[in-house]
C-alpha cells in the first residue's frame, strides 16, 4: 500500500509543530467533515470513500525518508521529528456508512483526537471523501436517469489521473453503475468489467464485414459490435446482422451492437427495427459518447431504444460540478472531560458552522420514507413515543410536528482509541444499501433540476447553543 | 512503483486477443495522440505528463496475479495469457517535450508499435497526458493572469483523489505555479512547499492575539498570519501588526498576512495601508478562496494590493473544463515497410483524423515569435532558404507566404525499439522551458476570453493525402 502520510498540506505540519511547541498537542479536538452545497448536482450526495479513508488512517506512519525530507525543510526541531517517528492515530472516528444518502451541512465524519493527530489527517480525509462522494453522487444521478437500464462506467481515459479512474470506478458502482471498462478496478474491487472493440479494430481490417467476422470468431459468446465506423444504417447494422446470422448458424446468440456517434435517438430506433426484423429482438443496443444524466433523460423522452449506457468523461469528472465542497471544521475541544463548543462565524450565514459534539438523525414516516434529518447534540435524547417537532433553523416559524415516526442514528463507530471497530461491507453490499437508501426518498428530492429541498434541521438544544454563541455578550 | 499495467479498458484486451487469434498481433500500427478542443480554456495547452508516461511504459508487465485475474474472466485462451506473461513494449515513441505549448489536432505523441502493444497502452497514455496537460494548461492561465506574482497551488483537499493532487501539483508547477501546499509532491518532485496556519489554529487559542503570538514564537522567520477568523480590519490586521512589532524587537521581520474571505480587493487595499503605516511595507499580502484566472484578473483590475495568490479547487480540477479531450487514433499501418495511411471519417468534419506518419513543425518569424504550426508528413522536406506558403486546411484560399522564417521540429524521440532514448529534464528545467515557450507567443493567443486563433495548418502533401482519402473513388 502506498504511504500517503505526507499527502497533507504543509500548514497541517506547521500547526502540529506549533501545538507541540505550545504543549497543546494532546488537547482533544472534535472536527466535523461536512460539505457545502455548491451546485444542484449535490443537493443530495452519496457518501463514499470511507474504506480508503480507513486504509489511510491504519497505514499512517512517517518513513525514514519522510522524516529526512521534513528535516531538510529547516522548519522543525529534532524533538518534533522524533515525535513524528512514532506517530499513529489514537483517536475516535464516527461516520455514516458508505452508500448513505446525505445532505449539505450534515456532519458525515466526526473525528475526536488529540489536535496533533486530527490536524494531520484533514487533507487526505477531505481528498478521499470529496472525490469518491462526488463521483458516487454523479453516478446515482446517471443511474436514476437510466431508470433500471444497465449503466457502464467508461471514463478512465479522461479521469484526472490514475486514482481518479481507479477509485472513481469504485464510487460509480456505489452510486448505481453496473460495470466498468477499467480492468484495474475490476480486479481490485471485484467489479464486473465490460468492453468489446474500438473503431481501430474495424480500421485494421480491409473492410467492416471482415472485422466483424473476425471479432465474432474470437468472442462467439460475447459478440457486441461497434457499428458506426462508416455508416450505421447503411453499413454497420447490415454487416452486424450478416455476422449475427452466421453466428446463430454456429449455435451462438449475439449480444448486440454499440453506437458511439450520430443522433442516438434516431439511430437506436432504426437499428432496433432492423435487428427485430432480422430476427434478433434480444440483441441489445448499447450507446456511448458524451453522455450524462440530462442527455440520457432526453434520449429516453424522445423514444430512443437503448438498453445499455456507456458513460465516460462527464461521469468520471463530474464535469458540471467537478469538486464537492467538503470541509473539516473544529466544533469542540474537550478539556478535562469538559466539552468546549467552538463555532466559526462568517459574514456569510451559510458559512457559520454548527458547534458542539454532534450526531445525525434521520426521521422516517410510518411508511419508512425519509421526512427530514436532524443534526443533534450527542447528548440529545429522543422519545419516539412522544410527538417530534421540527423547525427550520433560519425561518424558525416554519415548523412541523410528527406523531408516527421512527428515528435512525446515521453515525456508526469506525475507530475507537485508534483501533478500528468497523468491518467494511463488500462493494456489493454498499451498492445494495445505496439502492435501498434511494428508495426511502421521494422522487421529488431526486429531480435532476430544481429538486424539492430536503429538510435538514437542528434540534432545539443545538439551535439554542448556536444562537448563544452567535450573539455577542 | 505501482504496477498500472491493468489500468486499461477491457476492450484493449479483447482487441489484443482478437489480433492474437487472427495472427495480426505483430502488424505495425501508428497511433497519434492529440486533443480536440472542447473549451476556450484549451485554445492552447501546456503539454505535460510525459515523465509519468515513460515510467508507465518502462514498468509495463503483467504480474502473476494479473494473469490469474484475466484467466478468471473466461474470455481468453491460455496461449494469450502466456503471451501477456512476457509482454513488454518494443515500439517507438516520439513526443513533444513537457512544457511545450501545443494546440488542438496536433500530434503530440506518435506511437509506432505492434498493434498488440500500441492498443494496450492507449488508456493509460490518455489518462496520464489528459490529466497533467489539463492542469498545466489551467495553471498557465492562472499564472498569466497573476502577471509575475507568486502563485501557490492549494488544491489537494478538493482534487479528484490522491493522484490528482500529487501529479496535479507537478503539472501546476510546469504551467507556472511557484509552490504547492502538498507535502507529498514537495518531497516527490522537489517542489517548494508553502503553508502557514488555518482558522482552527486561531480557534484553538483563547483569542486571536495569543494565537498569533504563539505562531510567531514557533516560526519567527516565517511568520505569515491568517487574519480573517473574526474581523480582518478591526481585529486580524491590528493583532498581526502588534505581533509583527514584537517580532521586529526580537530581530525578525514578518512575512505577511493571508486573507481567505470577504472582498479581497477592498480588504487587501485597506490592509496594505495599515501595514504600510505601521512600518511593514515589505509584509506580503497573500490571498486564497475560490480563485481562478478570471477573478485574479478582475481583482488586479480593481486595484487589489495582493502579492501572492493561493489557488485551490478551480485550478486542481480545472473546474470550468475538467477534462482535456485527448484521443489516440490509428493513422497508419506499416506492412513490409510500406506505409498504409488510415483515416477515420466522421460526419463531423472536426472529427476527421489526419492520416499518415506525421511530424509537427513550428514556424517562427525573424523575431523568433511563433507564427503558425504545420502538421507535416514524416517524409516532408523543408528548405528554409525558400519562401514558405501556408494555407488554411478548410478555407484553402486563405494563404500566407513567409520569406524570413525558421522552422523547429517539435517531436523528439522517446523510445526506440522499446528502449528509452530520452533523458527527462528536471521539473525546474521543464518549468523554465514552458516560460520561454510562453514568451514566443503573442499575448493575443493567450487572452483568457476570445483568444486570437493560432494557425495550425497542414503541409500540401498531407492536405493532398487527406483529400484523396476523403473523396469516394
Amino acid at each position: 500500500m502506498r504511504n500517503l502520510t505526507l499527502m497533507t498540506d504543509l500548514y497541517q505540519l506547521t500547526m502540529m509543530y506549533g501545538y507541540y511547541k505550545c504543549n497543546m498537542r494532546n488537547n482533544m479536538a472534535v472536527f466535523d467533515m461536512f460539505y457545502r452545497q455548491n451546485s444542484e448536482v449535490t443537493h443530495y450526495a452519496v457518501f463514499a470513500g470511507l474504506e480508503q479513508l480507513i486504509d489511510y488512517i491504519e497505514n499512517l506512519h512517517f518513513d525514514e525518508e519522510d522524516l529526512d525530507y521534513l528535516r531538510s525543510l529547516n522548519l522543525f526541531d529534532e524533538g518534533f521529528i522524533e515525535m513524528l517517528r512514532s506517530f499513529r492515530f489514537t483517536g475516535d472516528i464516527q461516520a455514516v456508512p458508505e452508500g448513505t444518502i446525505v445532505f449539505s451541512n450534515e456532519p458525515l465524519i466526526r473525528v475526536t483526537a488529540p489536535i496533533f493527530e486530527a490536524q494531520l489527517i484533514e487533507t487526505a480525509l477531505l481528498n478521499i471523501i470529496n472525490h469518491q462522494t462526488l463521483i458516487a453522487t454523479k453516478a446515482s444521478r446517471v443511474a436514476n436517469a437510466a431508470v433500471g437500464d444497465v449503466v457502464m462506467e467508461f471514463g478512465l481515459r479522461r479521469a484526472q489521473g490514475p486514482d481518479a479512474g481507479i477509485y472513481g470506478a469504485r464510487a460509480a458502482i456505489i452510486g448505481g453503475c453496473d460495470t466498468t471498462s477499467n480492468v484495474f478496478s475490476g480486479k481490485k474491487f471485484g467489479i464486473p468489467i465490460s468492453g468489446t472493440h474500438a473503431h481501430s479494430w474495424v480500421m485494421s481490417f480491409p473492410d467492416e464485414l471482415s472485422a466483424f467476422r473476425a471479432y465474432a470468431d474470437c468472442f462467439p459468446n460475447a459478440c457486441l459490435l461497434l457499428v458506426d465506423t462508416f455508416n450505421v444504417l447503411k453499413s454497420g447494422v447490415p454487416n452486424a446482422i450478416t455476422v449475427f446470422k452466421e453466428l446463430r448458424e454456429k449455435g451462438f446468440e449475439p449480444k448486440g451492437i454499440r453506437l458511439d456517434s450520430g443522433d442516438l435517438a434516431y439511430l437506436s430506433r432504426e437499428s432496433r427495427k432492423m435487428l427485430d426484423e432480422a430476427g434478433f429482438p434480444n440483441a441489445k443496443i448499447c450507446v456511448s459518447g458524451d453522455l450524462d444524466e440530462y442527455l440520457i433523460r432526453d434520449l429516453k423522452l424522445q423514444g430512443a431504444r437503448i438498453d445499455t449506457w456507456g458513460v465516460g468523461t462527464k461521469l468520471i469528472t463530474s464535469s458540471d460540478c467537478p469538486a464537492l465542497g467538503g470541509v473539516y471544521k473544529l466544533s469542540a475541544e474537550i478539556i478535562d472531560d469538559k466539552v468546549i463548543s467552538k463555532i466559526k462565524i462568517s459574514e456569510n450565514p451559510a458559512k457559520v458552522t454548527n458547534p458542539g459534539v454532534k450526531k445525525l438523525m434521520r426521521v422516517y414516516d410510518k411508511d419508512h420514507m425519509a421526512v427530514a434529518d436532524l443534526i443533534a447534540l450527542e447528548s440529545d435524547k429522543f422519545d419516539p413515543s412522544k410527538p417530534l417537532t421540527l423547525f427550520d433553523p433560519i425561518d424558525t416559524w416554519k415548523e412541523m410536528t410528527l406523531t408516527e415516526y421512527t428515528l435512525r442514528e446515521l453515525h456508526v463507530p469506525i475507530f475507537k482509541n485508534g483501533e478500528r471497530v468497523y468491518k467494511c461491507p463488500s462493494l456489493n453490499e454498499i451498492r445494495a444499501y445505496c439502492k435501498q437508501e434511494m428508495y426511502s426518498f421521494w422522487d421529488e428530492y431526486k429531480r435532476l433540476r430544481n429538486p424539492h429541498i430536503y429538510k435538514v434541521d437542528l434540534t432545539e438544544s443545538l439551535w439554542m447553543l448556536k444562537q448563544s454563541m452567535l450573539k455577542p455578550h
